[in-house]
């Protein structure tokens, strides 16, 4: 029995007469067109049963071969594994504001298996730095040897806006792809549990749609439209799009053979979706973890839409410090200030991921002052002269701090500003690193075209025949098309809008 | 260019791992390992662009190659080519309700083309004598030279009662393929026109979910309840497949490469609502041509659900006689008359079909009693006491002769259940010469298990150790688990009443 690890191809999905395609293994030394198995896999992960030594897989499409990425089983790691399974699940469960089926996780743990977890996203926009709320999160499961399992939900964007090409879709999956590695590579986490599945790698296979139909005949309009409430935008004309994506996501934990899925406390009626349908398919109920909402850095509202509102993770530290600078934060006032906000939920998690791996508390400039005293966890620094530098041991001495209004809104702002800058750094490396991931930069989000209004020229309409004063003497000028090139808009923020969210809200709201 | 038809293999759809599989297509002498050239095919027809004299087509599963029916294109017709484009358009829509987009037919006409047809029955229940009545429409279309696509849908036969297995549902497409091609043989129509495509060879394929999941991005709700309302019944809980329905029924209309569909006037806001969306999807629009609603031939109500109040196709002439003679008939009332409906869109239509193909008038019997005078296309015996027999050259003669009492309902019963009995025979001995097809109706239709109530044994529950009279003498009695076998009910009659009808009520009601 050997275990396949196929790699999902980003690119991989194509439509039309060429959307047959399937997986071949053949014995080596044997051409690659001599099949001895073959199946179109409703799962990356396939298990085969054979006494072959090696083997090569290809992928097959209508006229081509092209090699699949093979990987052997992650290494078992023995480190996590020697902890208790109550401090792992310590670990995969804490700062979550609910935790549904718990028991679920922690008999998996008793058992001394891996836990499988899945977590969605749909890559249509940039992705902005509110990203970073979930993806302390995953660390902290992947700190405690889960299996993370990233769904990179590319029929859902494609659907999220008909009229982008789905080759847009596949750029943006490999960009999406390319940041979150990065970025997990950027907070020290292991990464050799973390898998990446492109959605319509299963989700347009035969097995699915089967079990989505299945579904469809149990599934009352009232629970669709209920479990989507929250997330589905509630427009006077919904989509019937609308109503599917609950139950999609649902399948989705079956397909990514996942014991719990992580989002945000707005998908719960989702989550509890999940758990009352899956049973009735005959698949067994899922645990759920959730995630606090966590305002925008930049702003508390979730309409922003502007993309200078925003901070991508490519910024450089100028336009971080502008953006930041203009956010709403209130003097004295905790709530819906999405600054305070991100300290707690990403800035001081990061200090203490960073602890946890034995790094000095004197090497976490800027967060942390070098000279902070031990316990630190955030440093805000000012001029002796406005209080010197200020340290927080924990989120609530900060807002306490700031409360009391001991914390200036100015002073806060700046050391975020240092520190998003700071953290964004190794990631932008690594993006200046890899040709591959500018080139697919540029492919997956073009520059927007502005468009050009051009003067119209009068056009003369001619009289009918034998009417008018010019009769003979009609030149009719020349049209001229106007072109109107369409300005790409950044579709990230109004992804909710047009009720096709799937799993990406999460705790992240625009910022 | 060679034109490629695959038969659609009812029994090829499978679950689980083994719904992985492909059409392969390799030249003659090569072993059929060999992949020259494969394709997960949406449609079953496929046009292959090779210069190879001979080939073979295999369907591949996951472990094993299974032959597939290879038929070389239909013979072109050249003597219904020879008919004028209006006189086919005449034959094609004549008898019906309704007919939208007509010109779209019109215009394949006159380019000389075939025109493409597409109706669709769920494979649920026993099929009974109502299937006539689209049928003669049918035969209509196959005489005026169209392509007729008969989809049985075996997906939504299997998710109308999520109950019954797959496998049940794979004998009944046999059984319905097999009975329809037995009924239009013996309507004498030309069946090389005829195709008969199972759901499952496309409707699961990645694209056509894909086109799914479009669709579904641009459908309100609104749109897909008020398309289903006369179809998918309407319960206090409706279920998301119904709002699906209209949409795969529209979809239905692309993959099967239709110029029109047909079905009964129930199915008209389904027919609009795929008029207004394929095109929103880039796909033509598609014309739509309805038959009128016919009450069922015994009893005018659809709420008719005992099994004996129904005709089978291969009931003896007796239970016809007995059924039809305890039918709702009121005298001198041709309203909700199914009988006398019966009489008009049926076996009236008969006799014409076999005038059309030169059959004399005095073979008809008993339908047309042997010295009819010319233009009869019905005949009540009498006794001579009771007036002796009665032709008819219309149905409105005749219906005029029942609302003036000239006419018994015993007498007119008489004549029905004599023709129906007739026009039955041919299809009951192809039934009876077909071993298969003997076999495949057990398969599909196993005959009920009466359940057997088993008397209750008593059994003693024991205290608590230690507590009660007999603590030390208990002897619990056997628990035999009463074996409950089901009852397996007849589907037909109660599809409508589950929101999964697809195009099946047409123009037929129980009866």
């Amino acid at each position: 029995m050997i275990t396949l690890f196929v790699n999902a191809d980003p690119l991989g999905f194509r439509r039309g007469s060429d959307a047959g395609w399937q997986w071949v293994v053949s014995t080596r030394g044997t051409p690659p067109s001599l099949i001895d198995r073959s199946f179109d896999s409703p799962k990356r992960d396939r298990s085969l049963d054979t006494t072959w030594s090696s083997f090569t897989v290809q992928r097959v499409s209508l006229s081509l071969y092209r090699p699949a990425l093979i990987k052997s089983s992650p290494p078992f790691d023995s480190t996590i594994m020697s902890v208790s399974p109550e401090t792992r699940f310590e670990l995969i469960t804490r700062n979550l504001q609910e935790v549904l089926g718990g028991d679920i996780i922690k008999s998996v743990l008793d058992e001394g298996k891996t836990p499988k977890c899945y977590w969605g996203t749909a890559p249509t926009g940039r992705p902005h730095i509110g990203y970073f709320v979930p993806l302390m999160k995953i660390a902290d499961f992947l700190a405690a040897g889960v299996e993370v399992t990233i769904l990179l939900a590319d029929v859902h964007a494609f659907l999220d806006n008909l009229k982008a090409p789905l080759e847009l879709v596949a750029h943006r999956v490999s960009y999406y792809s390319n940041l979150l590695k990065a970025t997990f590579e950027s907070l020290g986490v292991p990464v050799d549990r973390l898998k990446f599945v492109v959605g319509s790698s299963y989700q347009l296979t035969k097995e699915y749609n089967m079990d989505n139909y299945r579904l469809c005949a149990t599934v009352t309009e009232h629970d669709a439209k209920k479990a989507g409430a929250e997330v589905v935008k509630q427009v006077s004309s919904p989509l019937l799009s609308g109503l599917l994506y609950p139950g999609l996501q649902a399948l989705d934990e079956q397909y990514l053979d996942c014991d719990f899925q992580f989002g945000g406390v707005d998908q719960r009626k989702i989550f509890t979706f999940a758990e009352l349908y899956l049973p009735k398919l005959g698949y067994r109920k899922r645990a759920h973890l959730m995630n606090a909402m966590v305002p925008g850095l930049t702003g508390g509202k979730m309409s922003s839409s502007e993309a200078n509102s925003k901070i991508d993770f490519l910024d450089p530290p100028a336009a971080i410090k502008k953006k930041i600078k203009g956010a709403f934060c209130e003097e004295g006032v905790v709530e819906n200030n999405g600054v305070l906000a991100f300290v707690r939920a990403v800035l001081m998690r990061i200090v203490e991921g960073r602890l946890a791996r034995g790094i000095p508390l004197s090497q976490m400039q800027p967060l942390v002052a070098a000279d902070a005293p031990d316990g630190t966890l955030f440093t805000i620094s000012r001029k002796p002269e406005y209080g010197g530098p200020a340290h927080f041991a924990s989120a609530s001495d900060l807002e306490s701090a700031y409360t009391a209004k001991e914390i200036h809104p100015g002073d806060l702002k700046a050391a975020v500003a240092e520190s998003v800058a700071s953290i964004l750094e190794p990631i932008q490396k690594a993006f200046e690193a890899s040709q591959e991931w500018k080139d697919v930069e540029k492919l997956a989000y073009p520059p927007p075209v502005v468009e050009v209004k051009k003067k119209k020229e009068k056009i003369y309409h001619p009289p009918p025949p034998g009417k008018g004063k010019k009769t003979t003497q009609v030149t009719v000028t020349d049209v001229k098309s106007a072109k109107t090139e369409l300005l790409e808009a950044d579709t990230a923020s109004e992804s909710t809008a047009i009720g096709l969210e799937h799993s990406k809200t999460d705790s992240i709201q625009a910022d």
